[in-house]
C-alpha cells in the first residue's frame, strides 16, 4: 500500500568549518519521502518555488515518488541555512526564508485522497489538519512535529493529536509538551491526549514506543562518524511508515520492526550532508543493518 | 565461583528538598557487593572506622558477604554528603571526609587470594593494583573507575588497564580518557590500552560492550521514577560480575546476559536512596525484569 507524506520541501545550505554544501535538497517531506520509498510507493504533498532545481525533481522521481501533489509556485523555495561549529556538535541557524511556504495551502489530487497510510511530517499543524481534512478514511495516520509548533501552535497541535493513530516526537519536545522529564510518565500523558501509539525519539540512543502491546525499546544503529544529523528524525518516521504500509496484517505485528527499519534509514541519513548518503542507499544495505541490529541487541 | 570485590565502603548522607537520609550505607564496594550477592558468594575488601554501625555489618552478612577482608580501624568511616536540587536531576557534593581511607592499605586474607573473579570497583588505581598484586592467577579481572582518577592518577590507571580483562567506565569518562565523543572510536582506543572487554555505561540509555564477539547494546530497564542514582554504576558492574562468576563455560557465552542482569540490579538501586531498595530486592524480582527486558527489546 502507499503512503501519503506532507511536510516541508526545502533547500538547505549547511556550512561546516571545512565545507559549504549550498542548496542541498532538504525538508521533512523530502527526507521522509525518500526514506519511505525504499519500501513502497510514496505520494508527496508539498510546495516548491520556480528556483527549485530540476535535478531534485528527478531525484524524487528516481525514488518513484508521486509528485502530483507537489505544487510549483512562482517565488522562492523554502530555504534554510545553518552552520556547524568545529566539533560538529552544535548547529546554529543562519537564515530561514519561508518563500512559497508562506502562502502554501495543500490541495490533494483525487488520486491521493484514498491513500491508506498518511504521514503528517513536520510542518505547521494547521497544514497537517488541512491535509487530513481531505483524506477519505485513511487506515493509519501518524504525525511528527517540532518544538516551534509546541510554542506557537499548541491548540492546533492538541486538536491534531485526537485525529492521529501515532504521534512521533523527540525527548525534549515530549518534556516541553508534558512537563515530564522521565519518558514513561511523558508517554502516559501523551496517550491521554489521543494517540494510541506514541514514539519518543532519543537521537543516537534510539527511540521508545508505547502502544497496545506495551513498550518497545528501539535501538539506534551505532555509527563511527555522524556527518550531519539533519533530517534523521524525518528519515526515521518516513522509513517506519514506508515499512508499515508495505507490511501485511495488523499494525501491532509490524510496528516494532518498522521502527527498526526507520532507525536504520536514519543512520544512513546521518552519514552524509542532507540526502547525499540516503539517496545512495540500497534496500539490501538497509536489510543488512537491520540484521546487524538484531545481532547487536540479542542476549 | 566467588567474586572478590575491592572498593570504597562509606557512609553517604543524601539530602533532598523533602528528606534527609543521613549516614546511609554507601561506597562502590557496598553497592557492587550487594549487587553481586544475588548470584553467588562475595568476598569484600575495604575499610571502615569505629563509627561504622553494626547494622551495616549485619546487612553485609545477611547478603552472605565474606567480611574477612574488611578492615576495622580506629577513626572515622569514609563519609560523603551531597544534596539534590528540586528537580532531583542535579546533585552537588557538600562534604567528603576520607577518614580511615586516608591510610588504607588492603591486605588480602589467604582465603581471598585464589578467588577466580576479581572486581576492582571504583577506588584509587594504586589500591586496585595493590589488591591485584596479592591475587594468584585470577580467571577474570574487571575494573571500574571515576573521572577523579583520570585527572589525578592517570599513569596508575593506564598501567592498570594492561592488567585487566574488562574495563567499565561511563561515557563522559570514556571521552575524557580518549578525546573521542563518539562511543565507537572511544571503544577502539580503550582496547588499544589493554582490555579485551570494554563496557561504556550510558546511564538511563543503557551500556555498550565491545569484545571478541563484537558489540552488544545493553538496554537499561525503564523506570517510572528515579529516586537516587547513587551507586547505580557500581550495582551494574557488581551484578554483571556476580552473574559471570556464577555462570559456567566461556565468558563470551554469558557476558551479554551478565550485563543485562547488572542493568536490572542497577534499576532497583535507582528506586531508593543508597542501598534501601537494592537490599529489599529478591532474585525472582531480578529475573522478572530481565524477562521483561527481553520482551521490551525483541523485534
Amino acid at each position: 500500500m502507499s503512503v501519503l507524506i506532507v511536510g516541508s520541501t526545502a533547500l538547505d545550505s549547511i556550512k561546516t568549518p571545512k565545507t559549504e554544501n549550498p542548496r542541498l535538497l532538504g525538508g521533512s517531506a523530502s527526507h521522509a519521502g525518500v526514506a519511505a520509498s525504499f519500501f513502497g510507493p510514496v505520494k508527496l504533498v508539498g510546495v516548491v518555488g520556480d528556483d527549485f532545481p530540476k535535478r531534485y525533481l528527478q531525484l524524487y522521481q528516481r525514488h518513484g515518488i508521486d509528485l502530483a501533489g507537489l505544487q510549483r509556485l512562482a517565488g522562492k523555495t523554502f530555504h534554510w541555512s545553518g552552520e556547524y561549529e568545529v566539533n560538529m556538535n552544535n548547529r546554529r541557524t543562519l537564515l530561514t526564508e519561508l518563500g512559497v511556504f508562506e502562502t502554501f495551502t495543500p490541495k490533494l489530487p483525487a488520486t491521493y485522497q484514498t491513500t491508506p497510510f498518511v504521514l503528517l511530517a513536520n510542518i505547521a499543524p494547521a497544514l497537517q489538519h488541512h491535509v487530513l481534512d481531505q483524506m477519505r478514511r485513511p487506515r493509519f495516520v501518524a504525525a511528527d512535529t517540532m518544538d516551534l509548533w509546541l510554542k506557537v501552535a499548541l491548540p492546533d497541535l492538541l486538536k491534531l493529536l485526537k485525529r492521529l493513530d501515532a504521534f512521533v516526537l523527540n525527548d525534549s519536545e515530549a518534556q516541553q509538551l508534558t512537563g515530564e522529564d522521565n519518558v514513561l510518565p511523558a508517554l502516559k500523558k501523551i496517550h491521554q491526549l489521543g494517540p494510541k501509539y506514541v514514539v519518543i525519539k532519543q537521537g543516537s540512543h534510539g527511540s521508545i514506543l508505547s502502544g497496545p502491546r506495551g513498550l518497545f525499546l528501539c535501538p539506534a544503529y551505532p555509527l563511527r562518524k555522524v556527518v550531519d544529523p539533519t533530517g534523521a528524525g524525518d528519515s526515521f518516521v518516513g522509513g517506519m511508515m514506508g515499512y508499515l504500509a508495505a507490511a501485511k496484517g495488523p499494525i501491532d505485528d509490524h510496528i516494532r520492526r518498522a521502527m527498526v527499519y526507520g532507525s536504520v534509514v536514519a543512520s544512513f541519513c546521518c552519514e552524509g550532508f542532507g540526502l547525499l548518503r540516503t539517496t545512495k542507499t540500497t534496500r539490501p544495505q538497509i536489510d543488512r543493518r537491520v540484521k546487524e541490529l538484531e545481532k547487536l541487541t540479542k542476549f
